[in-house]
């Protein structure tokens, strides 16, 4: 006999089929037993009223791993429109001890800590696991996304001989008798290899040493970076940051409809144009609809954010919006400026409902610009040789964008931790599991 | 004027086209002048007998950023069958030295430690690249043929609190104040989420801290990880893997025939079923046909694989060859016996071509047999809390295996040193570029 996998039972009604799995459930119910088995992608009942049919589970508790046989029958109250009748169970691999959080019921109550504790048995929820499945979906959106306009995937390494971006939040190694530095991004990486593929992206851990607690750090997260060559400015970049995004979104709405619907997610549009502002006019939007005037601040705020997201939904009906040109002030030292006015950046964040989800811009492409950018950031050359290299060898014009996979899955899937999107998290006090 | 892709070029015979990219070669023939473009995928080259349309070149060292237009002209001597004539150059980005290794030669001469202090630049070679190209091809080929058997792909973490597989060789970091390690490889992680997904796969980085340097040792390099659920024992991993093989190899030979070509790659067939023989059974076959007693070994020599590997090729046609059974004394703790013969264990290596290229086998998946194999091993069950938790809460019978990536290409491609499979490889001495 055939051995399905539970989702695939709809397609064998009036069939005998077989199935293997954990012990999700047994609910008994007057007369009448459900044994329910979950698999690696749903789960299913079985019913019986015969005591000799549970037999085989005398003992066994919750997540032991079992083998169910039976004929699949059309039930329109069943979970999934279908059930087995006549089941015959065997016990493959019993357990004695009940989960650490119960994964039967529709959602899981215990707090974060008890969670994260035991996360290795926790998300086997089929709520959580609908969390890191559509991780998987947005990998797999992105990249198809990338392939289908001529990228190559590249792996960047995570060793380095000194700090890149910042100086500091960085974690130091020894390494054979040297200190090594653990990638902060592929940021220099990935614009070398512009020189060699012309058009890289990566999917691949980032390492943060920063002292923050917050609900939306990590200190270990998966980004998905892009860069590519020959752009106009910014707004190159932007129109692949809109092909990306609707490529995941298309992805999981395409593949991954139990998995939203589980989590109740709320999928966005993504417009035709997604609406852009610069970051001066979106401060004097702000001074005239909201009396707050941040006119000179370096960078936005949570708040400024949030009335901009309100302001792009408004206007716009848009979940997203670009805000362009950021001061040159607060952004690293590789940044392109804006040629009309050198005060101002050719960078761009991309507002979700009213947060920060992507952050990208034009890089500088001349080693003359490198140099310079260097010596008034007070930066040595010295450190970035490998690096400048590059840019003497000849670089073309270009830009990229960074997507941290959990934020997007926090803000997509409104989780309230950082944490909640993340398999085996690591924070300021958590190592394991 | 549409800016086309390089190796695009022999689609538009007859029509004007626009090029963009870096100055790969010019050279002079009599009163003939070739400009070469390469782009990210290919290289096209320009003809002209006019001074003057080479004018804006004037002072432009070769990797200079240029654009390129003029009549694609089908002319069978040209490289890519087509060229183009009446070119209209303009130089985007100037630049003023020589590379520092030629790059428009057909193969590089300069050694070893030359092209990878400069591999920045020297990656930029239509040969190195195509090595690298061939690894994403890699990665795209693994993950299509488990995607099509519903596999999860999963990032796991690489900061983890203890060592795993071994104690030693594992690199030790700072974590706000406590100490931390990076991971060895994912093999606990993935045995866990075969409890969470049932079937999972993983491409990451990994770290050995091993103080080897030999042309097969690198201390960063990319793994290829696949664990799964509900196997009979190590053949149904086997056949996974052979799978995978077939899957690869066939992504390779159908979308990056160029770049097989172009490094004149001896492509293995991966046969209907590739051959298998028990470790013992091996040894004996050594001592029959090469006189030389290797019985009671606890592992196989290089020499002892060759061997192997030519027996496989004369007797069954094949690359490969899967050898069975390894003596538990050399396997890792978690490695499930042969329950007919529990000195052997339910683990394999595959070997290509003489050396091995995979390792993989059935895991304990019962708790009890976990403390038992931890008690004989002398360790203690504390640092193995929470992978210990998955087992005691219903783990199917399960195995899996990895795939070095650099590895597998420097095997495939006949490459004299892992680091030339590497794009910034990572060694005792070497941490840049």
């Amino acid at each position: 006999m055939q051995t399905i996998r539970s989702i695939e039972a709809s397609q064998h009604v009036g069939q005998p089929v077989r199935l293997t799995g954990w012990l999700h459930n047994l609910r008994r119910l007057g007369g009448i037993t459900f044994i329910v088995l979950r698999d690696g992608w749903g789960t299913i009942q079985a019913v019986t009223e015969s005591e000799a049919d549970l037999a085989p589970l005398q003992n066994a508790a919750l997540e032991s791993i079992i083998a169910l046989e039976g004929r699949v029958v059309a039930s329109p109250q069943a979970p999934g429109g279908v059930e087995l009748h006549q089941p015959r169970l065997s016990l493959l691999v019993p357990t004695s001890e009940a989960p650490p959080v119960p994964l039967h019921k529709p959602t899981i109550t215990a707090g974060l800590p008890t969670q994260l504790d035991h996360a290795v048995v926790v998300n086997r929820h089929p709520q959580r696991r609908a969390v890191y499945r559509l991780a998987a979906g947005t990998m797999a959106g992105f990249r198809r996304t990338l392939n289908e306009r001529h990228f190559t995937e590249v792996q960047t390494p995570k060793l380095v001989a000194s700090a890149t971006e910042s100086g500091a939040n960085v974690f130091e190694l020894g390494y054979f008798g040297k200190p090594a530095y653990l990638a902060q991004s592929p940021q220099f990486y990935k614009q070398i290899m512009v020189g060699i593929f012309q058009r890289v992206f990566e999917v691949g851990p980032v390492f943060r040493a920063e002292p923050h607690s917050t609900i939306r750090h990590i200190n270990e997260y998966v980004s998905l970076d892009v860069e590519f060559g020959f752009i106009e400015n910014h707004f190159t970049v932007m129109g692949l940051v809109r092909e990306v995004m609707a490529g995941i979104l298309g992805e999981l709405a395409t593949h991954y409809a139990a998995e939203l619907a589980l989590l109740e997610a709320e999928m966005p549009a993504v417009p035709e144009e997604i609406p852009h502002i610069h970051f001066a006019e979106a401060q004097e939007l702000i001074l005239r609809l909201h009396g707050v005037d941040v006119r000179g601040e370096p960078d936005l705020s949570p708040q400024d954010e949030r009335w901009l997201g309100a302001w792009a939904q408004a206007e716009h009906g848009s979940d997203f919006l670009f805000v362009t040109g950021y001061p040159m002030g607060k952004r690293p030292f590789y940044t392109h400026p804006d040629p009309n006015n050198p005060a101002y950046s050719n960078s761009f964040d991309l507002l979700f409902r009213g947060t920060e989800l992507i952050t990208g811009g034009q890089r500088l492409h001349r080693y003359e610009d490198y140099l310079a950018a260097l010596a008034a950031a007070k930066l040595p050359t010295e450190p970035f040789e490998t690096y400048l290299e590059a840019f003497r060898h000849g670089m073309p014009p270009h830009g990229g964008f960074a997507i941290g996979l959990e934020r997007l899955l926090m803000q997509l899937l409104q989780l309230p931790n950082v944490r909640l999107a993340t398999l085996f998290p690591r924070d300021m006090q958590r190592l394991t599991p």
